[in-house]
């Protein structure tokens, strides 16, 4: 298997790979490669969560997304977790629990997100996001939460998995 | 803004840009360009979910996803969903219902997902799967999923973003 590096990055890598197939296809992949990611769904002890609104040049649009950050090299998910929300929300963690994992686009990146749910403390102190970060934290109800993901105002995918999963 | 494009491929491009943001800080953003895809939460007239187990080399491993393809060009999310769940299930469609749209990772790709909620006719042509693609048709229950969501066995980003939405 031939491996070609035709990008190395700040955030990602891309390979193209020249692959085998069960069947014996022979078929090209174009891979890119992630540290991962971890993001968490924040619960305030009034029973608000804490969402994150930032423009996201990629996609040309304000999102609304959970608390998310991409793990730093030899960074245990978990740290990075209690790390982002430090960062975003200013917020103390009372209790942190995995929901899971997912693999945002499996067809062409390595990408792996660990999901959490975190309890936090009342007080807030001041957020301190990245240099290059400009983040309006918003709180919200569960009801609010629910219309905005029919309504559509919700539709960043790691917010929608950690919304599933913080359910089962 | 400065604009370097340093790969053009088959199914994703990716940019450089130098971006001011709102606070006037300058930031370099590293951009995966894709042209978006569908996907397709469908159920047969039996309440089972046609998903698709495939190997991914992209995580290296096999995924259990629902439905799903890239759009080919200047193609109608719809049309794109039709011919997917045709290609990969052999099933007709009896309805087709737009669930939402997500954005898989948006802090580096446009990548943007039209998601679908699908009923399908009984009988069951032959599959037809892209010549690049080795697929496994799998039937489950709504119970099955929910323990396959809980159990981790489910962690296709767009797959809990689907069955999402397909409860509200």
């Amino acid at each position: 298997m031939q491996v070609d590096r035709v990008y190395e990055g700040r955030i990602l890598s891309l390979d193209l790979m020249d692959v085998e197939m069960e069947n014996g296809v022979r078929a090209a992949r174009e891979i890119v490669r992630h540290a991962g990611a971890v993001a968490v769904l924040a619960r305030t002890p009034d029973g608000r969560y804490a969402l994150v609104r930032q423009y996201r040049k990629a996609v040309e649009r304000d999102m609304l997304e959970v608390v998310a950050g991409i793990l730093e090299p030899n960074e245990e998910p978990e740290h990075a977790a209690r790390r982002e929300i430090r960062e975003e929300t200013g917020h103390h963690v009372r209790t942190l629990k995995k929901l899971g994992t997912i693999y945002p686009s499996p067809g062409y990146t390595d990408e792996r997100i660990h999901l959490f749910f975190a309890e936090l403390e009342s007080e807030a102190g001041a957020s301190d996001p990245d240099h290059d970060e400009h983040l309006e934290l918003v709180l919200m109800s569960r009801d609010e939460i629910e219309e905005g993901l029919r309504k559509g105002e919700i539709q960043d995918g790691k917010t929608l998995a950690a919304w599933l999963l913080a359910e089962k």
